[in-house]
């Protein structure tokens, strides 16, 4: 998401929708749980199924690959019990491969957020969400609280804050904010015009909201 | 950094010291930067290179690797000058390689943040920082605001703020939050009870501050 963010902010793109992936691994071989020695895994996603490995295979041997597509196509390659591989539905269907226990993963509530970007405003819809990036061009204490309270005071309710280093200068933050409404709204529109006044605002995005 | 913070929660220790390592990433080759054909690259480092791999390698072929140091010995076995790999001064060393671009990062002023952790408890040495996590049982408008409240009426300065998911119910957040001072101090501990009256909060430590 990091990485979204700052291409958002260069390529001077728009939020257009966002949606909700759930988060959900399986473990892919061809014997018995027992039979597995070596565990092909993309990182990110060993992490997310740490607790099923720790408790179900502790002694196996993690093979890294660069991506669950990678941990896929190195599983169907090879023809032996010993192998397995956590993927995810899709690539299990797309290489052939056995699903020994679905839903892996550690939390069974969790989601990746995507962004569909473009160059077209997208008209309210009653239930919206608007993101916007707040950088504050001096850094005294008390900067976050005049933001939130802004918002506090006009009745919007944020539903994401981070803060990031902004990369220029040590000790300098900018704010990624996310709340419901739309850049339409008078309430919200009055907002960001406030905001603005002290602080640089982007708006990365008025969409409709996902949950 | 997610990660991280999850298993501070999990396994009950205790942040100690924090200290920021500068990102920098350098291209190895046997050759010149126009023989260059194929790119070894960790998907977070390419990323992290993104502009320079742009502007001066755009029709390169792009070889995702699990690791910094897999790109690394991915080079160190290939004998031609089509080969390069985006790879730290570290590794570069030790399979002996020849950078020939050095500091290819876009940002000049990125540092990934480490933690030390253990279960013993960090006298104050006046340049501290505290890191907790606040979890709010209930989610209505307003929470955000009302402990950004608290610190800015302690006079207390926040350095990072995240607000995040809670995996435990769609719409629920918890936050992890940083903040200056020590739990030793008197206007910290005050604060923390205050907040602790209200909310679940988890003290991740007190420690020296990095920057």
């Amino acid at each position: 998401m990091s990485q979204t963010l700052d291409s958002l902010i260069e390529f001077n793109v728009k939020v257009m929708k966002e949606y909700l992936l759930p988060i959900r691994h399986n473990l892919a071989c061809w014997g018995k749980l027992e039979d597995i020695e070596v565990l092909y895994s993309h990182n990110l996603t060993l992490s997310q199924c740490e607790k099923f490995v720790r408790l179900y295979l502790p002694k196996v041997e993690i093979h890294e690959t660069s991506s669950n597509a990678i941990s896929a196509i190195e599983l169907s390659n090879k023809n032996d019990k010993i192998y397995a591989a956590l993927v995810s539905k899709f690539a299990a269907d797309v290489y052939n491969l056995r699903i020994l226990k679905k839903d892996v993963q550690d939390e069974k509530l969790n989601f990746t957020r995507f962004f569909v970007v473009g160059n077209k405003d997208v008209l309210p819809t009653g239930k919206d969400r608007t993101s916007i990036l707040v950088s504050p061009s001096l850094n005294k204490p008390g900067v976050l609280y005049s933001i939130v309270k802004l918002f506090y005071d006009a009745g919007i309710d944020l539903t994401k804050i981070e803060s990031r280093p902004s990369k220029k200068k040590m000790g300098e933050y900018v704010f990624f904010i996310d709340f419901k409404g739309h850049i339409k709204e008078k309430k919200v529109s009055q907002t960001l015009k406030e905001l603005s006044s002290i602080f640089a605002v982007k708006v990365l995005g008025s969409y409709p909201r996902a949950y």
